[in-house]
């Protein structure tokens, strides 16, 4: 029976080269693969209260909405800078050149509110460890940060759980 | 009880002087109002065939992502240039000033397979247009498209109409 993994397809050099691209749009086009995804990211949280899902932009949204809808709770979208119309929150985050910024709606969670993040892939944590900022400082609890992907080698599961985060990855990749 | 259109925030001047941006953010954010938009987005269709949900790049990831869990089928990210690692094929369509482009997996869909479009809101319908024009040339059948929110006086419904479209929206707002 396919695992989670086995429905990731490797893409070599994208987007460049010698990277190992792993496109999960091949796990959420098959019916099985999306369900069983979805399943998996909340098995370890169950029983846990969770008041609202929080995805990043944009694979995290796919996820993230499917996610909320499977709790029966709200979905929040953590987006790149400018996207968002109404009064937002912005934190900045390294990239390998330079930086860049996200942005939640200033209302968007309540304080107390237990926050699920999602998203596709942890690599270096960068975009996580800002979805996280941005959830406390709307005095929000992130319960856990929940991927399909772990890149273990690039340290964003290291990076999450040194900032006292409860990490979950359905499955891992060695490399970048 | 509210309504799904109770539930949209309208924000004056966003992203330009003079426009009045439906935000679905505070739609989505809410449990009941998530579930119901969902629910009503899905209602027409209830016992006819679909194989997967489509969804438009960024929010129609977020209700599609839902909509495809609910109905237990795959989802595909139709995506905005450059962010498809695999190979794609293409479509531009008609900005207020150039084009854009957006595309899909050439294999995301099979031929004879019976897809639903998502996205929250249609306007001009350039992108949904667009949409429909990918899926049919890998020869998907588009078995109607589904939006939150229709802007009538914007043309959107009655060109996909005029394609040969069922086209369902849950709410319509005068204007822009």
């Amino acid at each position: 029976m396919k695992t989670v993994q086995d429905y990731i397809r490797t893409i070599p050099d994208f987007p460049h080269a010698g990277i190992l691209f792993r496109d999960v749009t091949t796990l959420f086009g098959d019916p099985r693969g999306f369900r069983m995804a979805v399943d998996q990211m909340l098995h370890p949280f169950t029983g846990q209260r969770i008041d609202k899902v929080a995805g990043l932009e944009a694979r995290g949204f796919i996820l993230g909405g499917a996610v909320a809808h499977q709790l029966g709770v709200g979905f929040v979208p953590i987006r790149k800078k400018g996207k968002l119309p109404w009064k937002t929150i912005e934190q900045d985050y390294a990239l390998e050149y330079g930086t860049a910024t996200v942005e939640v709606h200033e209302d968007a969670i309540a304080p107390g509110e237990r926050v699920l993040l999602i998203d596709d892939l942890i690599a270096t944590g960068g975009t996580a460890e800002a979805g996280i900022k941005l959830i406390q400082r709307l005095q929000g609890e992130v319960v856990a940060c929940s991927f399909v992907i772990d890149l273990p080698d690039l340290g964003g599961r290291k990076l999450l759980e040194n900032m006292g985060m409860t990490v979950h990855a359905l499955c891992t990749f060695d490399g970048h």
